[in-house]
């Protein structure tokens, strides 16, 4: 499939560019009889957008969410549920100048040469909007997961190079870089405005951990769950790596260290992150992914134009000086989309 | 599908249990008129074979490769290759006392919750040994990338704590930890065996390499090809995290740092590891993979029985204590096959 | 998948209830490039709409059609283009008493059995209207191919026993059966005329005619080019039966007669209908398919409500009492949908 | 999927030429715990086999089904189930004047031209033995069904002209042609007898009923359950057309007779064969294929060698005068593929 459909019993076919009129998603195999409204979507379309402190972008995206089918009488219908969100706030004027030009750190020249043609309105379909969609078919998802009993929780535990000592569940939304630790936000937030002022920004680290999924959930040999969580996760454009439990640090454990031995209350340690062999343990799910600095910077950097004649460009806008507050629930959405998917699968095997 | 099937235009599909008759792979797609023949393959299986050196298990798996379809008078058809390997040296007794115990890493639980059977001989499905399928599809995607001018080389950068210093290609496939410093490589030899005397195992990270691969693969937004080369690896049992160019280090680097500016010779930096806005951009595709730490350890460890009783456990038999070396064929196949199927989808895609 | 996918590398994802806000449709692998403006897409559409004649429906549908996404500046991008039509002349009271009655040769039952849920208003997802997302889909396929040489074509040559016993194809298009014969036109469009005023309907039969395709498409085994043609065919409401060249004479013909032999010209006959072993010969393809009396008729008729009991039911409405001629451009969306998309499989599989 | 994998949830790939070592297939998403054994295989292969009767060709297919993965200890384990046939009795010299030259009605040119490369050995992959495969995987899905009640049973119903009278399912597989009407059946194993005498082939026509399968299988839009169900049998390389229910005959009713009323007890007639708007209905789902004449025969047929030079081509080898019989478990196979698949697609729908 030519990329823009995830999953496979639960699925989502998601369209629209930064700067055309819509974007949206088809989502299919919603299971039919669920209650659901738009508000449902709403909420986590909401905790996406922009403009929501000093730490995002200040353009506005009123993604105002739209149910064109699948839903009859406040419920699922089991038929593909639409979702549309009307584009607005566009300024294609401000990304004249980038027509011609290569913006360091975005896909404007790798598009190009896939593509021979490129939509240079805010990065096109590259944008981060791309994922307002993705948030919407999360959210069903979730709703189905909550009557599982699974529960999906990301937060930031990293911001340029300050980390969480602490993790406090309930502060995460309350601060705006939605970081575990509140002492740690503060000193990211400080960071973050230094950065923004700066016309610089930066990366960090958010945590994902999943509660309540079932053992069993995953397909040997390829379509691990944690592959398809891996797959899921590096699909989000700002994200550039991925580990599960001890992650990295297997490398230099042993294994007399990192086997999670059990006793008649199961597992006692989590090394592997709630997926040994592909497959759910029981265990939290637990994975963190890289998220690199927001590409568009204020600041001089050297370039190329369309036709590979050196140029220098200073990206003027209104951009994120950190993606991480911001990807959080689009993190959740996508590991909503694996479990829930997964969860059919496992039903289709087992019947 | 249900998780034995990966690819898209150029797909594998794999069968077999470590101690069942056979193992094999078919592959479909494959460009026809190509050369072939069994010992094209042969050679890559002989990498990842057992029994290599003193930091590999002693088991012998003489995997004689069989070519039972696809190819006529040297060439293929087009039509599925399909790919035999005959087990041997089964000790299915040796397997006896885990029948009814989880050893610790294993997906022994993790199977018997998702199927509620289990082929308990040498882990079934889940078995390392599945791999060697994958090798004998990734020998012929490697053979068609050839004839692009595609490279796909991985390498060994830590084993236990000890790093690569120095990056010697030349250097790797002349020692048994197929690392990239052959000094660092000897203090890894000693390392090892010393653990295994200890009946302990350890964990490390590969790095892999991919040259050539032309600007413009990957498909957005779902199908990046940073993504599918995730889920790629993730596929594989041992590895449990993926970094594309700075990889984690991005969490603490500024936008003005980790941006690859351009120069009329192209990318002065390589931060983003050859695929931005998940589509190659010509650069080298570069990422590391974490391999944990073997889970058959011969040290005692606590489980518990399938009825739920604890049980104290050590696993006998003959493992590698480290599996970085034989997994870096592993890398390279399934990252052949990775770039291999992007080639074909964008040929559908431009034609 | 769900089902509302079709194709793999040329494909489309639909949406839409007929009774909803509105309809639409992603196409995904669309080649970047094509000059593509909402009137291309409009002047099929128009085509297919109701009202256009005495034997269609008065309904109106007037389908405006909007593009979202994938288009830019008069060209497609390569990225997911999405058409969406509005909804209008809904009246869904009209529909307030099959609420709870299972309408005969409607899926009102089988839907309520599979989803437990139904929306009830004009058939929902099953009705006809959702042909309309295809023949806009089908639409930007049909350009793709003419750029290729390849022509599709669809005409009536029975209606409620009345058959064409010409082939006029300059006729085709001028007459509201969309008969290939119009001599049969007229018979045929009497007797529609006669069974409308006695609130009774009629089937018939369609073929279709494929020039100019290359030869070598279709890929053995399974994804035959005529095993997907007549899944594209079959997966239209209405057909009930498809058949290839000589079709179910096949069954009277011996080998000598039946064998297309051929001479320095090419194919001397063309029993096979185009398509040899599931791959295209270069001949023309060329199908029929049955199209079954429309299901909504104004005579009363027996059935069961949901509850179980036996109820009378008339269905009132503004229905065609012939399909065939809305049809037609359907059945052309559909074939060209699969010969694209067999056209980019081919380019996956040689490049 | 480059074509020779079919079914998503119940899915097999197939591999392998005629003449060349071994074909086989790969079964995935085979529900765990069910008792098997290749008895329950070598049944349906020993029903498609040649050699059974003066009717089918004497040619030897000892198709001795080996397992090699996917059981342990007589049960599924829900891993891939993989089953070779290793071919014997093959006679290459036999093919050796087809090598340069078309036979019509066969796939040779078509091959050729879309490969460019021919495995001429007995049509390679376009053999009628490449259905072996799908027997076994057939077999599989039967027994599955079985546990849920549903029964599948095809049998011959028309042979060079000569139509069955009577249905009596208990003369199915006591009379070599397996039609449903022994007076018929008498009459056409004469014709088969004189036509092959005269080196000559005849077509004929198949039914399938399905009985017992629950009402909400099949997935609208576009894989409806009869779609699905005709891309499985045109897939057969010897059927040229489906039709279900009153099938073709439907172009000359009216709505009032074709629509399938209801009482208390059901649908009253079943003209629809079972499945309305691609949803099974709980009726019987009835449809018809025809199978065209077999295209080896032994008189002499004008073609073009590979050079495009007009010649004579004579067939000599051992073929079957008609197909009708062998293609009778071939179609049984395939319906229960589809329909076990559907199955388990609803059992993720409604979980």
């Amino acid at each position: 499939m030519p990329g823009s459909t995830f999953g496979e019993r639960f699925k989502m076919t998601t369209f629209g560019e930064s700067h055309g009129e819509a974007i949206g998603v088809i989502i299919e195999g919603v299971t039919p009889g669920l209650e659901l409204n738009e508000d449902d979507i709403q909420v986590q379309m909401d905790r996406r957008k922009p403009g929501q402190s000093s730490v995002t972008t200040p353009r506005k995206e009123y993604d105002k969410v739209r149910i064109l089918s699948g839903v009859f009488e406040g419920r699922t219908t089991g038929t593909p549920l639409s979702v549309m969100l009307n584009n607005t706030d566009m300024r294609p004027s401000a990304y004249d100048d980038i027509k011609q030009m290569y913006r360091p750190g975005h896909a404007d020249f790798s598009y190009d040469q896939k593509y021979g043609i490129r939509d240079y309105r805010g990065s096109g379909r590259a944008s981060g909007r791309e994922t307002a969609a993705r948030v919407a078919a999360g959210a069903v998802a979730r709703k189905l997961l909550e009557r599982r009993g699974v529960s999906v929780m990301a937060y930031t535990t990293e911001v340029a190079g300050i980390r969480c000592e602490a993790f406090h569940p309930d502060a995460i939304e309350r601060n705006p870089v939605r970081a575990c630790d509140p002492e740690a936000a503060a000193k990211m937030i400080e960071r973050i405005e230094q950065l923004a002022a700066e016309g610089d920004s930066c990366g960090g680290i958010v945590e994902c951990r999943i509660s309540g999924a079932a053992a069993g959930l995953g397909e040997p040999v390829f379509d691990k769950l944690d592959a398809e969580l891996a797959k899921a996760m590096l699909s989000i454009g700002a994200i550039k790596g991925i580990e599960f439990g001890t992650g990295f640090r297997a490398a230099s454990m042993l294994g007399s260290e990192h086997n999670d031995q059990m006793d008649e209350n199961g597992f006692i340690t989590n090394h592997a992150g709630g997926v040994i062999g592909g497959i759910s343990t029981g265990a939290d799910i637990i994975f963190r992914v890289v998220v690199k600095p927001t590409s568009s910077i204020s600041k001089p950097q050297r370039t190329v134009d369309t036709e590979g004649n050196e140029r220098e460009i200073t990206t003027i806008g209104r951009h994120d000086p950190c993606i991480c507050p911001r990807v959080v629930p689009v993190i959740e959405a996508m590991a909503c989309m694996v479990i829930e998917d997964h969860y059919k699968r496992q039903a289709a095997l087992l019947y």
